[in-house]
């Protein structure tokens, strides 16, 4: 499996303190050590990182730890194989272009014997993961257009989003650097940062930020990942089904569907 | 304008050397400070790394230069901007997946309102060399398919590579991951290095290596760039209208094509 780590925010904002967190799992405080990558909006173009080695001990995440890449929106995963073989080409997140837009993914979970809906988008790797992710644009690329209003495709995330996670575990993060979809099948948590700022102490290193220091009364900084980062925030726990649209921070859209026990 | 760089080698092996030399010329021995990026393929996968600032002071071109990362094939590039404004989404090389493999690109040169071929492929940014970027992938997957021999795309691409460099200034770097083809309008060279090796020495930094020390016998590592990186090695200039398809290292088909007076 693996854990997910997705930004949304209404001004350019680092995410050196999460990331720090989060990297933390991948080879020390976690098992997740075969790969890592982000991937950083920055207007409509994306800087990304990604490595098929652990990211604990990793020289590239250091500096992407250190070095503050303003962005809002961004998507890192840390991978612990289980389908497809531990290579730079299964390492998420995953992006393609669409419409003039890069689109990035990534995924949590397994589906077995995911076959994908045949299109322009083939995946690269054999990962399950970048399956689904060229099913998704190849749905979308044949049901609706660019000029699809915003609920017409978020329904169609929904059902497609519903569809995999009846079919196995599928936690997601999506974004074509304008929203943020997030999906839950197993576990999901959000964290919305807004003034009044205050403290916030890392789960997985010996890490404090004061937030205070770091942000304007205006900004809204989201962070939401498949396990909380922090011991001393109440993170929003999705439930089973629940998807929210992220945008600039805030929740746009949210809803839940339902799906078979497990 | 800018400056390209490719490598094609027999085995994994990293960029380290040149790179560090190319970089100097992104705002320190030359002008190119707007901008620099590398991928390098790790079999189908590729690590790629982007800034829309100068490489000379870049922390992360820095990691780039002493972290080596093994490769068989990379493309880099370092920005002057003439067409598109200093951002990340202008920013080379670009990517795109065709075919289940990422095609990855960059130029030099400049063309005056090129408008691409319409179809799959769109252009993120707004420079012109992401338009013929994709202009190329909307003509291949246009008129070929995947199937197809490796003469009748080599020659496509040379037929569109002269009606660009018909048109402006249109030196080029383009890859599969299996194959780097090269394309020179203005400026191109090249140097293989295979055994004996001996040393060279930067153009750019008081920087000198001896490949012996980091080759075995059977390596075979080409360089190609807009401008000769060492001051000590000979560098086999391309002439205007020349072409060259390499593959580990060798060149596997070359050939040259009529190109106007400038």
């Amino acid at each position: 499996m693996c854990e997910l780590l997705g930004m949304s925010a209404n001004t350019p904002t680092d995410l050196c303190f999460s990331f720090t967190g989060l990297t933390r799992r991948g080879g020390a405080t976690g098992p997740h050590k075969d790969g890592w990558g982000v991937a950083f909006y920055e207007g409509k173009g994306v800087q990304a990182f990604h490595e098929s080695a652990a990211s604990a001990s990793s020289e590239i995440a250091q500096v992407v730890q250190s070095h503050p890449i303003k962005s809002e929106t961004a998507i890192c995963h840390i991978r612990q194989a289980n389908v497809g073989q531990v290579c730079l080409a299964n390492t998420h997140p995953f992006t393609r272009e669409l419409w003039g837009r890069y689109w990035v993914f990534a995924h949590n979970g397994q589906i077995n014997g995911f076959s994908h809906h045949e299109g322009t988008y083939q995946p690269v790797g054999d990962t399950d993961s970048e399956a689904i992710f060229c099913d998704v644009l190849n749905t979308i690329r044949e049901q609706l257009t660019d000029n699809t209003d915003q609920h017409t495709l978020t329904a169609l995330l929904v059902t497609l989003a519903q569809g995999y996670a009846e079919r196995g575990v599928f936690n997601c993060l999506l974004s074509n650097g304008d929203w943020l979809f997030t999906f839950c099948s197993t576990k999901m948590a959000s964290i919305t940062r807004r003034a009044p700022f205050g403290p916030a102490q890392l789960m997985d290193a010996d890490v404090t930020i004061d937030f205070e220091a770091e942000t304007t009364p205006n900004d809204v900084v989201s962070v939401i990942a498949t396990e909380p980062l922090t011991t001393d925030e109440a993170w929003d726990v999705y439930q089973r089904g629940e998807w929210r649209l992220w945008r600039q921070g805030e929740v746009l859209i949210r809803g839940d569907v339902e799906l078979p026990e497990r």
